[in-house]
């Protein structure tokens, strides 16, 4: 039997309180959607004039963060086409839900993957600094 | 009629144990999916630690490898855009389950394609190196 | 933060090993799949002579039991067309991945949902034995 | 190693004539899909006048008769809700592609499923008689 430790409920709200008080902060009303380790879905708000379509793109950040244990950013540099390493392509898998666009970020406590946060409805650099902003929340504030 | 040569069960589970045991070896756990000639899925394991995601992708990299009866690191290597050999684009076919990351390998008898193997959770090269040792270790042991 | 008993890979093959001696008992190949608790693919086996389509419907069983925490003919009863208990309809659910037939069950440890067992490929009746053989062999290995 | 027997190309023509035949004959241009024993496509015709999403629901039915080695229209018949077998909610699996309509017939020689054929276009019954008509040419030229 193997143990595992997730995100909670409050742990989310505070990952999402986080992300959202930088998206104000910038002026980017932004989808913050949080997973469990294994990439399903816990928390998720979509802020006064966030973006339809970012729903589902903040969810599927998270998700790929989640259950990758690495950033959606890392997944992009990587996946350069050409660049000889076989990873290029990967942004299709899984009807195109992993997804590589920076944003989304593992939550980690302790060296160990607990959850996934995704952010979507600004540039990637704006998505990225309010994960972050979630993470440092949720650190500052659970740990 | 056509007469097919298709991997079994007993085979199925020596190709994983092998790409298991290379696995171990390198200290990364993988999803490991063995399909027959036709890409339908025969035998799969998700080691304790393997990635969530890794096991649809593992899957799809077995399909096509069986499939398309060559490497999914061939298809990477020759689908990057611009290359003027107009197979740019493939990886989004069959709603992205044709996969050309990487770690997939069909499976050979006498030069005949019985099944495929794909391995997915750590870098293409380590799911190639996995992809690989399962096939010897079924060269080894079956053949 | 939450803590989660989630099955192993071993424990999946004993799992596995059960429902298949009850299916080779039966004189039905079956397609048999195990879920970890959050319905995510662990392991699986396709019998020589299993149904192709099974394969998936094997993993969608096994996959709405552990996310359910309830068999699968359990939905399949509840759910009849005018039985005025507002249930018809969820079979389509998540593009008909959640499903109702018979022959998923969830897997429990001391009153908690740590995976799920699908079968396919015989009657439900046939599909509902095996599962249920695959955990009283783990019941009876296991705990 | 498994040996498998599945439908060749000529016979698959052969099964595609006498079931354009029998659709001639009654006046219903079909769309007319043969499977190899895996369920997947080896042939297929529309008609002139046969209808466009049938196309679709042919191929389904002919992939759903092969794998599960009976008549869509036995599913059809056993999947009434309320009827206490568990098996309503079999027609929305696989997204849907498992059809229970009438019109898909498995092929069989020596005992053994070599392939599928479906039928679409007309009513069920319209369906099942040129599926049926498809697979006594057969029975006659190629046994």
């Amino acid at each position: 039997m193997l143990t595992i430790n997730r995100l909670g409920q409050d742990e989310a709200k505070v990952l999402i309180a986080g992300a959202a008080l930088k998206a104000t902060e910038i002026g980017v009303p932004m989808c913050i959607a949080i997973t469990d380790e294994s990439g399903n879905l816990i928390a998720f708000e979509r802020m006064d004039g966030g973006k339809v379509h970012s729903a589902t793109i903040a969810q599927d950040k998270a998700f790929t963060a989640a259950s990758a244990r690495k950033g959606t950013h890392e997944y992009n540099e990587a996946c350069t086409p050409g660049n000889g390493n076989h990873l290029f392509g990967i942004h299709t898998a899984l009807g195109g839900r992993l997804c590589i666009v920076g944003g989304g970020l593992p939550i980690s406590v302790n060296g160990e993957v607990v959850g996934g946060i995704g952010i979507s409805s600004g540039t990637p650099q704006q998505d990225m600094a309010c994960a972050q902003a979630g993470i440092e929340h949720f650190n500052r504030s659970c740990l």
